[in-house]
C-alpha cells in the first residue's frame, strides 16, 4: 500500500496477483491493511484536502499531465503486469492505457477550459424596492476527500488512475483508493508514478493514498470515515448497495456513486433484422465475447420480433458462437459466479449455443432465448451475469418489444438497430429506452465507451446507484462538486473564478445571461 | 385533497386550520388521506408522466406564468387565508405572495433560456483510427413523479406551489405534494388555481395533485410509492432524515432534497465589533425576532472576541430584545417544541435577555450566552432551536474563533461582519465557512433569501440530505434532471435540444466548446 506517499505493508492477510491466462500466482506478496491504515491515510486526506483545494486550476491540470506521462513511461511493464493478472490481451491492455492517459488529460483539458467552477454573478440592485438586491456570486467546490474502488475489469481504465481518481482529483478532492484484488500489482506501479506525481508538484503527500483490504472490512471502514465525503465505486451490486448502505449509516450521510449492474438490452426491430439478420447476428457475437463479455456494457439481452429474420440472426449467431475460443476471466472466483450465473439461466431459459468449451478459469461463452411473456415474469432472467451470456427474447411483435422496454430495469445503455423503414417503430421506443438507460445508442453493439463531453455512463438504479451523473466523460467532475454562493463579499476577498476582472477568463452566468471570457463582469 | 384534478375527501382524522394570532380553529374540516390516496395518485402521476415531459418547454413556461397569474389572481383572499393560518403579519405574506410568483416566472425564464437541457454535442470522427469516433449527443430529461413536502414557515413560498413545485414542474416532473397541517386552506386555495391552470393548459390531470396526512403514514408510504423518483423536503431534521432513510429502504432507492436544520452563525470580527458593536446588536436582534425567529436561516449563533465591542453589542442586543414583543408563533406545537429548545439552552448557558413575554402560542424570544470551549464540548448548544433564540459564543481570540468555524455542523449560511481591517482574518475564516455552509455573506444577516441565478440556499449535512444542490434560485431545476448521451441515433429521430440546425435555439456545447445559438450545427 501508499499511504500518503509512504509505502505501507499492511498486517492482514497475504494476497498476491493471479495470472488467470497461465493460471499461476505472481510475485511479490501484497498484504491488506486495517483499520489503522484506513485512519492515517483519511486522515492525511483530510490534512491535504484545505492546500489541494486551494491549488489553481492549471496546477491541478499539470499534474494530470504528468500522472498521464508517468503512465505512459511505465509503458511496457504496466502493460506487461496488467496483461499478467487480468489475462485480457496486450492490445487490450495497449488501448486501455491510452483511454486512461487520455482520460487524465481530458480533465486537464476541463480544468483548464474552467466551466467547471459554475460561476454566476447576479449583481447588486442597491436602489431595488422595496429591499435592495445583494450582490450574489457562485462557483463550486470540492465535496472533500473521495474513496475510490477499483473494478476488476478496467485495471486502468477504471482503476487506480481511472475515471474517478482522475475526476475527483480534478475537482480538488484528494482521493484514497482501495485497490482491487485482481490486480495488486498493476495497482502498486500505477500509484507509485501517481505518488512520484504528487511530490514533484509540491502538493502534499496526503492527496493520494493507495490501500488493500475487503470490501467488507477495510472498504466499509473507508465509507464510514467522517473525513470520507463522498465515494466512487465500479463492480457488482451487492458490493455497490452495501457500500451505499454504508454510507446512508453514517451520522453525515455522503454521496455514492456506484456503476453496479446493467445486461444492456439490445432492440433489433423488424427492417434491420429482415434485412441484415445473419450479419447482426455475427457482429452481436463479436460484442459479446470480447474481453470475455467482462465489461459492464456487454449485450445481455437482444429483443426482436419472432419470425425469419429473427431466425437468421439466431443461426449466424450461434455459428459464431460456436466458433468463439474460450478465454480467460479475470479471476478463479468472477469464472466461478459466471458458471452459476450461466447454469440459473440454463434452468429458466432454453439453451441456443455456446463457445468452445475451456477451463475452469475461462468463460465459455453461452446463448439463451425465451418469450417475452416468461421474459417479463421472472426477475432471474433479468440478473446480470458477468462474462460473455446474453438471452435472445423472442416477441410476438413490437407492442410486446415495447413491453419489455417497459419492464425492464435502469440500464447503462440500450441499443436499437432500425433501417430507416423502422422509424415509426423507433420513435416509439426511443422515450421508454431513455427512461431506463444513459445512454441509447442505434446501430452499433454497446461496448466501447467512448470518453468524451456528451458521454453519459450512467442510468438509473441498479445500472447505478445516482443516475443524476455520469462515471465517463468530462461531466464526471461535477460528482465531486457543489456550489457556493457569496453575498456581498467585499471585493477583495471574492475567490478569482467569481471576482471583479475575471482573472480566471471564465464563461460566467451574469444575471441570468451567460457571458463569454472577452466580455463581462 | 385534490387528486389528479378531482377534490377528494378523505377517510383519515379531521384537521382544521388554526389561527395562532387569534387562538381560534378555522373553518371548513379537512381530512387526512391514506394510502389508496397516496396510490391514486402516484399512479395519476406516473400516467401523466410521458405526456408531460414530452411538451416543449414553452407550453411548460406559459403554464407556470399561468399558475402565477392565477395566484395574484386569487390575491386577496389568499393572503387573508395564509395570513390567518400562519399568524404571520399581512405585509410579510404578501411579500411572499410575490416571492411565490417570482419564483414560478423565474422558472420559465429558465426553460425559455433554455440551458437547463444541458446540451452537448460530440461530433463523429468516421476517420478516426483505431476505432471511428461516433457522434454523441447529450441532454437533460426529467427523473419522474416527485413528492414535494411543504414548509410549515412558508405557508406561499415554501408550500403547494412554492420553489420545490415550481422547479420539478419546469423539469417535467409531475408533482405530489403533501400539503402542511399548518395552512390546509391556503394549500387548497393554491392547489385549485394549479388545478385549474393544469386543466387550461390541457396538461394530463396527473400532473399535479395535493394530498394531507401525516409524515409518518401518507408521507412514508409517498416517498416509498416506487412511482415517485425524486422527493422535496422543507421540515425538521428528524422528518428529513425519515424520508431519507424510507427512501433509501426502496427496492430503488431515490434522491431526496431535504432541506433541514440551520443555526446560521454570525462571526463578528474584531474591527466591525469595535466600531459599530451597539449598532450590530441593534440590527441583529432585527433579523432574530423577524417572522418570529421562524426562518431556516435565523441567526441562531453569534461568534465574536470578548471585549468592549461585544460588551457593547450585548448590552445593545438585551436592550433590544427586551423591547422586543412576543409574536405568534406557527402553531402551538411549534411554540411548544421552541420553549423546549430554550429551556435545554438555558440549563447549558447564561442567560443574555429574553423578549416581552406572550401567551403559550407565542415566541418568547431568548438569547444566551456561553464560552467557546463549553460550545465546542456539547452538541446540545448546536441544536437547532426553531424560533427567536441565539448563543453568543464568547472567543479568547480570532483563533478560537477558527475553531468553533471547524467544529460547528454543515449550516444554510455563515455570515461575517468585518471592516477593512479586519480582511485579513476574513481572508483565513472564509475557506473554513465556505466549507460548511452553502451561502456566505458578508456585513448583512441571513434572513432574507434572494430568488436568482446565484443564489445557495443548501449546504452540508444536517442543513440539507443533498448539499450538491439547491431550494431556492435556477439551479434549482437541476435537482430534477438527469442527463442521457445519445450515439449515433438517426437525425430524424434525436430530440430536438440536440438536433441539427438548433431548432430550441440553445447554447450548446459542441466538441467541448461552448456555443451560441446563433453559431453552431
Amino acid at each position: 500500500m501508499i499511504i500518503a506517499g509512504t509505502p505501507v505493508t499492511g498486517t492482514g492477510p497475504q494476497i498476491r496477483g493471479f495470472d488467470p491466462a497461465a493460471g499461476q500466482q505472481l510475485d511479490p506478496v501484497y498484504r491488506y491493511g486495517d483499520a489503522n491504515d484506513v485512519q492515517a491515510a483519511a486522515a492525511a486526506a483530510a490534512e491535504a484536502f484545505p492546500v489541494y483545494r486551494a491549488t489553481t486550476a492549471e496546477a491541478r491540470a499539470r499534474f494530470l499531465d504528468d500522472i498521464a506521462a508517468r503512465l505512459e513511461a511505465a509503458g511496457e511493464g504496466l502493460i506487461a503486469r496488467a496483461v499478467a493478472e487480468s489475462g485480457l490481451p496486450q492490445p487490450r491492455i495497449t488501448g486501455e492505457l491510452g483511454r486512461t492517459t487520455g482520460q487524465l488529460r481530458l480533465f486537464a483539458e476541463v480544468l483548464r477550459e474552467g466551466s467547471w467552477n459554475g460561476a454566476r454573478i447576479d449583481t447588486a440592485q442597491p436602489d431595488r424596492t422595496p429591499v435592495p438586491r445583494p450582490d450574489v456570486r457562485q462557483r463550486f467546490i470540492p465535496l472533500g476527500p473521495v474513496a475510490v474502488f477499483s473494478a476488476s475489469n478496467f485495471p486502468l481504465a477504471f482503476s487506480v488512475a481511472g475515471g474517478d481518481t482522475a475526476s475527483a482529483l480534478a475537482a480538488g478532492c484528494p482521493v484514497v483508493v482501495k485497490g482491487h484484488d485482481a490486480h495488486p500489482g498493476t495497482s502498486e506501479i500505477v500509484a507509485r508514478a501517481v505518488t512520484a506525481a504528487v511530490a514533484d508538484a509540491g502538493l502534499p503527500p496526503g492527496t493520494f493514498s493507495l490501500l488493500f483490504g475487503t470490501g467488507p472490512g477495510l472498504g466499509t471502514a473507508l465509507v464510514s470515515d467522517p473525513r470520507i465525503k463522498a465515494v466512487g465505486f465500479t463492480g457488482s451490486r451487492g458490493g455497490g448497495l452495501a457500500l451505499a448502505a454504508a454510507a446512508a449509516a453514517r451520522p453525515e450521510p455522503i454521496p455514492v456513486y456506484a456503476e453496479m449492474s446493467s445486461i444492456n438490452p439490445v432492440f433489433l426491430l423488424p427492417g434491420a433484422l429482415g434485412g441484415r439478420g445473419a450479419e447482426l447476428g455475427r457482429a452481436f457475437i463479436g460484442s459479446l465475447t470480447l474481453g470475455s463479455g467482462q465489461f459492464c456494457t456487454n449485450p445481455g439481452l437482444i429483443v426482436a420480433v419472432d419470425g425469419p429474420g429473427l431466425d437468421a440472426f439466431v443461426a449466424a449467431a450461434r455459428a459464431a458462437l460456436a466458433a468463439a475460443p474460450a478465454t480467460a476471466m479475470l479471476t478463479p472466483v468472477i469464472a466461478g459466479n459466471y458458471a452459476a450465473g450461466v447454469q440459473k439461466l440454463a434452468a429458466r431459459a432454453e439453451l441456443v449455443g455456446r463457445g468452445e468449451p475451456g477451463g475452469e478459469t475461462t468463460c465459455h461463452a453461452a446463448l439463451f432465448t425465451t418469450d417475452a411473456q416468461t421474459f417479463l415474469a421472472s426477475d432471474d432472467l433479468q440478473a446480470e451475469v458477468f462474462g460473455s451470456s446474453s438471452l435472445i427474447v423472442r416477441c410476438a411483435d413490437t407492442a410486446e418489444m415495447q413491453a419489455v422496454a417497459r419492464g425492464i430495469e435502469g440500464q447503462l445503455t440500450a441499443t436499437v438497430h432500425a433501417d430507416e423503414s423502422d422509424h415509426d417503430v423507433a420513435r416509439e421506443l426511443l422515450p421508454l429506452l431513455e427512461l431506463k438507460a444513459g445512454r441509447v445508442l442505434f446501430d452499433g453493439w454497446p461496448t466501447g465507451v467512448e470518453v468524451c463531453h456528451a458521454m453519459v455512463h450512467g442510468g438509473p438504479f441498479p445500472a447505478t446507484s445516482d443516475s443524476r451523473t455520469t462515471s465517463v466523460g468530462s461531466r464526471a467532475i461535477e460528482r465531486f462538486l457543489r456550489p457556493v454562493a457569496y453575498q456581498n463579499v467585499p471585493k477583495a476577498l471574492l475567490p478569482s473564478a467569481v471576482a471583479d476582472g475575471n482573472p480566471d477568463g471564465l464563461w460566467r452566468r451574469v444575471d441570468g445571461v451567460l457571458v463569454s471570457p472577452a466580455e463581462g463582469p
